[in-house]
């Protein structure tokens, strides 16, 4: 049996992305929740599942329950790993609605990553057990040492030097650019800004690291079935001229629908911010449903979080290519049939090794996509359309699951031309997820 | 669609229960999971699939892959609300095995909760925020004393005394007196002990108590096809007279297989105590299938988490009623159709409370069941037969799975002849689970 096609996404939803939000990350949630709800043409009491991240989350699914009026949650559960996990909600919510066990499930990353905890600080101090007790004392206590490690053996074997990084930071800084909802709009970055920028691990330089972020989004996953009578549903309301919004309950502590996405009516807004340049009006509600090719995790061997150093090979991720041969299984698909692919960028280096475990260039071969323009939005294999984590914000690759249905629905702002599938991965040098998502089935 | 006997549990594990394990949860979890995939006829790298509970684990599933030699993990996620995940780590895995995302998952629990952190412990000081913050300055700081809120309304409403209470004490404790494994084994208390004993937070004493335990369980969940496959595979082996021992890989860190459950010499126990008294000899391995009619969560209104105190009832347990629902709609099944039950036994009121939930009883009316003898081993619905938490052990469910399984086996110390379905319900309080369990389909 096989999970192809037999889910999908059938809303979205997303706050601004800042420095600092000024309200909590349950205040965020339920915000990007309602409005993902809304794009599916769905209310809170229809949910009944609902799969979070798991790390450092100051809530439950009970406080969204009790925010929203949900009524009762059949499925829960967490993925662990942080930015792994961002495809595994999806992956999670997929088993739940395929074997029947949930109807609705609400997918989510809500985040104050920017104006309190921030990751990218040291873990040194923390009390922290486990394998880190033999890392810490030799200096590698941020995430950007330990991935520094991977990178410069990367770099070493293959024989390059920091501009390969460089090629990914100014591909996607470009097409943050053009985004207005990026944090890094309008402002482009060239390789000459790469290479001046400081070290922050050698061989990272500032512009191979991701932004720290406030914000949240999220993805409502139904059946193949009920997304098409959603879909049948919202045309049929559409042709009958009902213009009414399908509004979420009214958020039971304080907040009253003044979302920053909805800018405080409770009606349409003149942009949704979620689905980029597409204006709202009377499309609004009942989006396109975009369909789950595949979803799956991946591990890899000797695995110690993203200090998984006792491995043949440290220019190789492990865990994307067990993710990428159960997806193209499942998908029934090679590399050469995806159109696009939102790829986690949270560090430049494993960009390169994403696009290399996937399939789309041999071991080190990756900085050539660049160079060949492949990866731009108009070559074979757009990359990161939305700006990534570098340009856009660092929601923990759940913006990139976004960012893949609004391109297969037509709506994003760098649109590209009729593109049919996008691959999506999550966090590198942890255990990890990935989805391939197709605009029709 | 639904779950109906589309998946199995194929393996069960169990280490001794006991105030001081004196070794590792880590290493308790790779002992009883060896020793169910043993059961199952199953080796450590046929695994993809890893359950965990969430709550205060010390170690994550890469940490088993990695000590066990799992090769890649496909599906995995973790159960929040602590003994409300029990069955939820078994409905993950049947939502996993039923769509096709994992072939063989593994769920289990291990805990040092007696000789390392204790759960009954005051929660104040911990720096608990949300709706803790509102409770703790009441001086409702421990889970007894959010209970006996609860316990009081219920004794309150129905006119009872704590001599109801003092029936499910006496009940349990007589089944673990009769159960080597348990810690309160040849140890049965009387109404009068009950009633004698102090209070913990009136109207609970410490005989409505659960006992601190450090000890682990295991199940091993496959598709219902799988499952036949392996019995096949069992049956032919045994035929053939080949007795040879399905052994898991060594463990990587030190773990030799010198389990307390195989004796040291990696070979037969002569009892395995996850099979109660069942003598291993030439059967052991290859363990008959039980079939997983139904497997759910299920929340209530205004949760948070063990003091929802904000709800209509505190007499009655919502999310029970709601999970209750969900596995006979799944099973197709009535509360008659139940042939036993292992019901949650942290806090004795809450017995009373499920068993009416899960339709057994009216309103108030459990206490009958116990007094008329219908929850005996001889009655209509035989209760809690290995002990359950007051008297064979705290594994926050887990053991009450891992009884189930060995029930519908006819493998248990407390067999009930010719049992055909079991009822297994998880933590309450808290957003729960349950699973209604099938020895044949």
């Amino acid at each position: 049996m096989s999970i192809r096609n037999r889910a999908a996404i059938v809303g979205i939803g997303q706050t601004e992305f800042s420095k600092d939000s000024g309200r909590s990350t349950l205040r965020m949630a339920l915000e990007c929740i309602l409005e993902a709800l809304d794009d599916a043409g769905l209310r809170p009491k229809d949910v009944d599942g609902i799969v979070k991240m798991r790390a450092n989350d100051d809530f439950f699914e009970i406080d969204l329950m009790r925010s929203l009026g949900m009524e009762n949650l059949r499925y829960f559960n967490e993925i662990p790993h942080g930015g792994g996990a961002a495809c595994g909600t999806v992956a999670s919510a997929v088993a739940a609605v395929a074997s029947g066990m949930a109807d609705v499930v609400v997918t989510f990353r809500s985040l104050n990553e920017r104006s309190e905890r921030r990751f990218g600080e040291s873990s040194a101090g923390g009390g922290v057990g486990g394998w880190m007790q033999y890392y810490l004392p030799h200096g590698l206590v941020t995430p950007a040492q330990w991935v520094a490690i991977f990178a410069q053996r990367y770099l070493h074997e293959f024989g390059h030097t920091t501009e390969a990084l460089g090629l990914v930071s100014v591909l996607v800084r470009k097409h943050a650019a053009t985004n207005p909802h990026a944090m890094m709009y309008e402002k482009p970055v060239t390789m000459e800004d790469h290479q001046n920028s400081r070290w922050i691990a050698e061989p990272l330089r500032l512009l191979d690291c991701t932004l720290d972020t406030d914000g949240a989004c999220a993805a409502i996953v139904v059946s193949a079935e009920k997304a098409k009578r959603l879909e049948e549903e919202g045309r049929r309301e559409k042709e009958e001229g009902r213009q009414e919004q399908v509004r979420g309950e009214e958020i039971e502590r304080g907040y009253r629908g003044q979302s920053p996405m909805t800018g405080g009516s409770g009606g349409v807004p003149p942009t949704s911010l979620s689905r980029g340049g597409w204006e709202g009006g009377g499309d609004r509600g009942r989006g396109k449903a975009v369909y789950i090719g595949a979803a799956a995790q991946g591990t890899g061997s000797r695995t110690e979080m993203m200090t998984s150093y006792q491995r043949k090979s440290l220019a190789k991720l492990e865990e994307a290519e067990a993710t990428a041969r159960e997806l193209y299984r499942q998908a029934e698909m090679t590399p050469a049939d995806i159109g696009m692919a939102q790829v986690y960028d949270h560090f430049t280096p494993f960009v390169l090794m994403a696009l290399e475990a996937y399939g789309f260039a041999g071991p080190g071969e990756a900085p050539r996509l660049f160079r060949e323009g492949r990866v731009e939005l108009d070559g074979d294999l757009p990359l990161n359309t939305h700006g990534g984590h570098l340009g856009e914000g660092y929601l923990h690759g759940f913006g990139h699951i976004v960012e893949a249905v609004r391109q297969l629905r037509g709506t994003a702002v760098n649109q590209v031309p009729g593109v049919k599938t996008c691959l999506v991965t999550s966090g590198t040098g942890v255990p990890t997820s990935g989805l391939i998502l197709a605009a029709e089935v």
